[in-house]
């Protein structure tokens, strides 16, 4: 197995409301206003939000019905950017799990969790390397 | 809020047995055997591994105990492809929730669940242009 991932997809009760959070913090779609799933191209991989009951069904597992392990981030070029998408998701209608801070890794972060409820880390991670093109590189 | 995802942490139980799995398939990390987080790098993002119960603290949510509405996928360039990386998948101790197969979207595929209960579909998806570098783009 490769080590790449090409798609993570986020349930969603509401899809339209879903969709409307992403694009309002600045995210496009092709999809139809009547598509039922929304794809969202996002550097090499594909952000998709999909029924959250169907997503349970075709995944082979029970829904716990809340968090179930997996938290995403999104790092950016520096703390006030990190504020700035928070600031950015809240007005969009997400809740802010945590505001900016110092973190114990040494870098400054916050969450904020999308109106689906899945949590999105807001990290500057100085030690790594943010490149030109959004990509996240180990190595400094 | 750039349209991009730059990590993916899989909460953890077991470290030492969700590494192991992740390393059985084909996976490569420079982390040492004594850290307490496990990072992969997966094209253009990172994929980490930490335990479960700290990411939920540091996510702010509680933990439903199960599945919690996101599945990643993986995606290769032919149906065999997809049952030969279900049965390396199987054989470092993952369990298969759907054998490969046909697609109602038209393509073909399969679901394994890690160690963890983390699940993966692994799909070939012929309209989706798999790049060279395992880049997925959603224009054929």
């Amino acid at each position: 197995m490769k080590q790449r991932v090409s798609v993570i997809t986020l349930g969603v009760a509401d899809l339209g409301r879903a969709r409307a959070f992403y694009e309002t913090i600045g995210w496009s779609t092709g999809a139809g206003q009547e598509d039922d799933v929304v794809f969202f191209q996002a550097g090499g991989l594909v952000v998709a939000l999909w029924a959250r009951d169907q997503l349970a069904e075709d995944s082979c597992v029970t829904d716990g019905g809340g968090w179930g392990g997996i938290t995403l981030a999104h790092n950016v070029r520096s703390p006030a950017e990190v504020d700035a998408v928070l600031a950015a998701a809240e007005s969009a209608g997400a809740t802010i799990g945590r505001p900016g801070a110092a973190t114990f890794w040494g870098g400054y972060s916050g969450v904020f969790l999308d109106p689906e409820g899945h949590p999105w880390e807001i990290a500057h991670n100085p030690p790594w390397t943010l490149a030109e093109d959004g990509s996240v590189l180990l190595s400094a």
